[in-house]
């Protein structure tokens, strides 16, 4: 199956979890935990660079970010997936509110949190 | 703009950096660390919950959790989107690899890292 | 030299980052990611285990949890000592102000965060 | 009690806990979960600084950070406690290993993981 869609990425790993009998780990607590844990990984690549080298990664670097990237996102979806909660929509909402809370005029370069 | 897949999401959210010019923060390292932050809030609402309450979210704590998954998405959508790289892609390839990693046999109801 | 303190061990971890000439990778910033990827760490080995099964650790596991802490306080002693803050203390004054958050009458039994 | 050691810690960290009964939410899995929240808030106090930024606190910024400091290193303690890990000594032994993993004479200016 191509990956096309969240929608396409939650139900691959969903099936993947029912053949490997997953589920009873799948829990909300523990995939947080394991998202946690690739991110936390995703630092570890990161952690010794300049912020500018962070922007330039090596090759090498650069397959080992978007490894790491790809089981945040898998973890992130899978969990979204087992609390039967739509992502964009909430990431949407999101955004609307964090317009609110942050206004173009007085957030303009300035990264301060509200 | 109506949010209908990591495409449109991506797009969105470097609208808002830009029109606030927030982009001088937006740097590989800095978003890595304010993704891991918001895994951080995701643990919190979960880490005195049984796995089993877990699953069975009153209303506020999966509210706050959605909240969590939607900090959680759009930062590593943000940080994708900076790198240029394809999520979809890289979640795809690594399913691939787990698939190998992790053969149906021999992982059946066992969750062991390997 | 024998650590028998967190003062020790500041010392310790100051004169070895020194010998390696890593001091100009030990910012705070940089720091906390690595605390925080090695708390990430310590989250792989308890992700799926129940949380029984967490309190009665295999000595593989109990071992690598080990490990996972010492990385932990390693890097914590070290950003507090770049940043000349007083561990014990702080620690001491968190607890003092966490005794009037929750008080013992109203917290008995309940975990929920105030 | 005046805390002068991480053996008085984890004594005064145990009578808070059992005055409240919080022991059956003190697993090592939750207690994990807790110390990574805080490195987690720890990380969003540093994420838009820079690097030198980081070096050069303000008043407030410090306050914060020491009080996430002490978040991280109370949940710590109270892990090996429940754990029965001695910290200090994990730590040494950790150190030990480090020193043959990175000897000063490759390791110098180098901050590659091996």
């Amino acid at each position: 199956m191509t990956i096309r869609s969240l929608d396409d990425l939650g139900a691959v790993l969903r099936e993947f979890a029912a053949e490997r009998e997953w589920e009873r780990f799948h829990t909300p607590k523990n995939l947080a935990m394991a998202l946690t844990g690739e991110a936390g990984e995703l630092l570890a690549e990161l952690q010794w660079l300049t912020p500018e080298e962070s922007e330039s990664l090596t090759p090498a670097q650069r397959e080992r970010v978007t490894d790491e990237l790809a089981d945040v996102l898998n973890y992130l979806v899978r969990l979204a997936d087992v609390l039967d909660v739509d992502l964009l929509a909430a990431a949407d909402a999101k955004i609307a509110r964090n317009a609110v809370r942050y206004p173009v005029e007085t957030a303009r370069g300035n990264a301060e949190k509200r």
